[in-house]
């Protein structure tokens, strides 16, 4: 959170932003910044290639932009001499994988935007991780916000259409994405590849629920960002997974070979919450290799008074709205108050104004 | 707009509601309104029927609910003797049509949300009378606030999903609803029992347009809508009718005769809006009487970066929506400031807060 006020006499400064993670994301959220002229990248960490280079010319620009890639190890001393006032943080999906780059930022008191998606809704996934990283996040003066895809089109519009209800009896929805387009880390603990003996391996099987088990799914932390957004007490949340298998041979891209007939492409999960207030909130994620004609979904429904509320998005572009719902979620992060502040707090997702952009051309 | 802040110490006392118009619509707002704890209704207006009796019986409960109805010609009186801070005005269409029910309200200081479709965004399509009743509810310091069906569905959800886009070059979309379930004021708006002939014929053709002709469509307004949300600067907004016909002989509650074969039973309106940014704005309205398989519809798609972006509502309950959409403005009406206020200037619909729901059945 920044304590400076910008004053209607002066026109806004850009937003100093650094990108932390430079891999799929965060390029193509490189893109799209650049193309603001209320933004300004200051900052561009990676821990895996490209320390050194400019990261213009490694998204494609003619001319460098100025800015080298700093590796992760130099994180802390890059942030305290560029000092950005958010961080896009994309590099993987737990509080618990993310917290060393967490730690970095709040101490260097930059707010955090992350795509990982335990941080939708973290509070009761990882209650001691994520508390930690709130008293730290708020002992610091900044703000750590989870964002994404979810947070966009499954829970912000969502909770958009469920304003237009009387009485809600019942949530159902999901999603469906190309694993194949997350990489490695993500393919695996899909269980992509595995064959379902593997999959439901005791100890290390990544299809094994128990009220114990971890990581939860993203419906499971959606699920829980409903039930908060709702005003209502969770009784209880339950997941089930099971494993999608491939009915032709297919490469898949993630984990670089060919899944043979049978084999898992990936998983199927519902997560089903029960509340006190007898609401029941169904999510349902798809994360596979895909086949011939499948594409992504999302579709939400709401059942009660009035019946027949819901939406579905058709072939969503749900990587580039990753992205997108994270750029949203940035200019709320400098504004939100400090700590670990879930979306279901914030308004809705800040709305486009055209002028925003440049009059520079894509660089797509 | 109220004065007084309610203090954290003491709940907040319920909100005091009057029922503007007592046909379809506000009959069955009544039956959600008292179902809620946070909502009293003080006031009943009707200038057709049932004034002298108990709203509570005419909706259907088995005991009275305290409130008699109330006619249009004691409108002032009742509202000077029971102080609403908000009325809920459902009957008319254009702000031609309700000015002296808004006279009445703004003159008690009553804020008022209406379903009247023109007022979703009046600012262009009726600049004088829009200006008018502006200044004399700002006077009056309280709000006038547009909602309904396309606010909630169309505006709200559409521009939660802009949210996510990077870069918007079109915005192509509508909705379907059946004319029969409005009424036959609306029917007759609609064309609804004419021949080609006279839906277009000169002077009273309902299908005639031109850069001055009046009433505009529902999509001109939510197409000025969108521009201002975008911040976008409209260059000009054009809209073409034509009837929808009859293939078969179709009987019209609305109009309460049977419509033969060919003969228009509504219309398709696209409204085209271009813009100085070259951002363009397309939105089709279907209103006419439903044959065998016709059911309502609402889609919305983006075009731009990213591809792709869209959201379809496969028969929502279009008129219960109507209602649930200005329930959630009204909450917002005693905040917003003074003088007409257009949705696209407030934050998004006041989220679903379960809460707020008494423990007593539905009265449905």
């Amino acid at each position: 959170m920044t304590t400076t006020t910008p004053t209607s006499a002066t026109p806004s400064p850009r937003l100093r932003v650094a990108l932390n993670g430079f891999g799929n994301q965060n390029k193509e959220m490189a893109k799209m910044l650049v193309e603001r002229n209320d933004v300004e990248i200051v900052a561009v960490i990676s821990n895996k290639s490209n320390v050194g280079k400019d990261f213009g010319e490694i998204i494609g620009f003619d001319t460098p932009y100025g800015v080298l890639v700093t590796g992760g190890s130099e994180a802390s001393e890059v942030l305290k001499k560029t000092r950005p006032q958010v961080a896009m943080l994309s590099t993987l999906s737990t509080v618990g994988d993310i917290e060393s780059q967490l730690r970095v930022c709040a101490e260097n008191q930059v707010n955090v935007v992350t795509i990982a998606e335990e941080l939708l809704f973290s509070w009761t996934s990882a209650p001691e991780k994520t508390q930690e990283m709130h008293d730290l996040f708020e002992k610091n003066n900044v703000s750590l916000i989870g964002s994404g895809f979810i947070d966009g089109a499954c829970c912000d519009m969502t909770r958009t259409m469920a304003a237009m209800m009387h009485r809600i009896e019942k949530l159902e929805g999901g999603l469906q994405y190309n694993v194949d387009q997350y990489g490695k880390v993500l393919a695996i603990a899909h269980g992509v590849g595995l064959t379902e003996e593997e999959f439901y391996a005791p100890e290390t099987g990544p299809g094994l629920t128990s009220p114990t088990s971890y990581p939860k799914s993203y419906v499971y932390n959606s699920n829980e960002w409903f039930a908060a957004a709702l005003g209502l007490t969770v009784a209880k949340t339950e997941e089930v997974k099971s494993p999608t298998k491939a009915s032709v041979e297919l490469y898949s891209e993630a984990i670089d070979r060919t899944i043979p007939i049978g084999q898992c492409t990936g998983m199927t999960v519902t997560a089903t919450t029960t509340t006190k207030e007898g609401v029941t909130i169904i999510g349902k994620q798809v994360g596979k290799c895909y086949e011939k004609d499948d594409e992504d979904w999302c579709a939400w429904n709401l059942e009660g008074n009035p019946g027949g509320v819901g939406f579905t998005m058709k072939a969503p572009p749900t990587p580039a709205m990753t992205n997108t719902a994270a750029i949203s979620r940035m200019f709320q992060a400098v504004e939100a108050p400090a700590g670990y502040i879930t979306t279901d707090k914030l308004p809705t997702m800040a709305g486009y104004v055209h002028k925003c952009l440049t009059e520079r051309g894509s660089v797509e």
